[in-house]
């Protein structure tokens, strides 16, 4: 999800409300007490033809495939156990029985990753020649029996800042293959005690910038530290590719210090320590030679 | 939720999934356990401009408020408590600021009737400048205290099967101004024990064969017990506008006639008697000569 783009939408309006919906704004998964012990999560994302997915240059069962994997994706960002999901589908006009049975291999195809179910969903279709594929994908999980959902708010002073995997060029396939880090959440919440965590979907620039602004807290992230991806070794700017393609669908945790060893035993993901979380508002990136610049949130921007 | 349209998208694949997931497939939602105790229902929906309302001749804010009346629809559908929403949109390159708040405020004044908070949610745009708006509310419920959600498959032979309200003509403008049902279905499912309930969106016909089938009968329906609304009197053919038009977000629902004369107590609606549950497979109609005639499901087909 994408609350803070527009956050008055989702402002919790009473205290009650509040008691009632622990996390709501902000966060990747907004979190619904359904009784006194027990609460769900939820997050829904749209995905476009043409702006999240491109039907030019994907099939369509890759285009299912992400839908759900974004979705799963959250749920890792927060260190939720997904539990189900329903898929509400806007269709082109010329699109046959084929294709839905494609989409609906690629949404399983993600799903049976972590036995996450299709339980339900809407099929319709556009009545004009021209529009393109949709598709909304809502997710349910569950906190893990180990801590609560994970929070982008939580990040501390004085924090290491670290992410899974590497970074940037994931338009040049990744974005429609990758894992979610479902298993890497739950494995490292359970080794370390991470302070805030969310998944890189909008570029670590502007990701890392909603950690330090909810945190109330800034950040130093060192250009060398950053695991550049290959995919963006090739471009003409990597740091700036790693800074701000988005996409990149791994984690980024803050945690303090004396935690950041026990990430070592760690088998299943490679963890880089990027940058410390600062007291001073605003981020920096320091380079090679020691000084630091502005780093400024240039990751994809919704609107 | 429109499940049966392709049924084999959300089939619970082991005896272990449908205990989780205990209601699945053929409902106006699905039902998930969140603890030996506990469980929630869920229902997505995507409206689609030029499909489900028109922005040619609809205001943004009234679509906003059509596509979150239709997920309280579903819950009225199954007796349920609304609990909370989130909204997934894909706008127009040319959707400014302005429009939308107005999408937000349709949103906002369709769950504000029932306590229904907008929880969160993800804001997207086209890139290609002839796509229209696409709104998917996704909503969670929970079971009333008395008495478990209420599904199409509860019909029993001689069952009377009744409707709320008037039926034939919405698209002059009740699919946008509707009242959903939720606070009629919990007054009614606590007055007398129904076998079986759902929402009328894609027609009458189209809605009471899907009980008919899910239930294992037929029915026969009294042309002249029909309650046409004003706007299909003013139609060519009133019956048939009642029976196909669609988008009444009236509740459809069959009880026992034992416990029929108890819903003439309700203040809250006038519910008509149209017909009765048989055991013969197949829907016919009763016109005003007391022959009969085949019934067909000629309602809105989403493919």
């Amino acid at each position: 999800m994408n609350e803070d783009i527009l956050t008055s939408w989702f402002a919790a309006q009473s205290k009650e409300d509040a008691r009632r919906f622990p996390i709501g704004i902000g966060d990747d998964m907004a979190q619904v007490r359904v009784s006194p012990s027990d609460s769900v999560l939820i997050t829904t994302d749209m995905l476009l033809d043409g702006t999240h997915f491109d039907l030019s240059s994907c099939t369509v069962e890759q285009a299912g495939y992400k839908a759900m994997a974004a979705s799963l994706s959250d749920c890792a960002a927060m260190a939720t156990v997904p539990v189900c999901a329903v898929c509400a589908v806007g269709l082109p006009l010329d699109f046959d029985a084929k294709k839905i049975k494609a989409l609906h291999g690629g949404l399983l195809r993600a799903g049976r990753l972590f036995n996450c179910e299709l339980i339900g969903g809407d099929i319709t279709k556009w009545r004009q020649a021209a529009q393109r594929l949709a598709i909304c994908v809502t997710m349910l999980s569950v906190p893990s029996g180990h801590h609560p959902p994970v929070r982008r708010s939580g990040a501390q002073v004085g924090d290491y800042i670290c992410v899974t995997g590497t970074l940037g060029g994931s338009l040049a396939g990744k974005h429609l293959t990758f894992t979610p880090r479902v298993r890497e959440a739950l494995a490292i919440t359970q080794t370390a005690r991470v302070h805030a965590m969310m998944d890189i979907t909008d570029g670590l620039s502007t990701d890392l910038n909603r950690i330090c602004t909810q945190s109330g807290t800034g950040a130093v992230v060192d250009a060398a530290a950053l695991p550049v991806s290959e995919a963006a070794q090739n471009t003409a700017d990597p740091i700036a590719a790693a800074l701000n393609d988005g996409e990149d669908f791994e984690l980024l945790l803050t945690l303090s210090p004396s935690e950041y060893p026990k990430l070592a035993a760690l088998k299943e993901v490679a963890i880089h320590r990027i940058g410390t979380i600062t007291a001073e508002s605003g981020m920096k990136l320091r380079l090679s030679d020691g000084s630091t610049i502005p780093l400024l949130a240039k990751g994809f921007d919704h609107l």
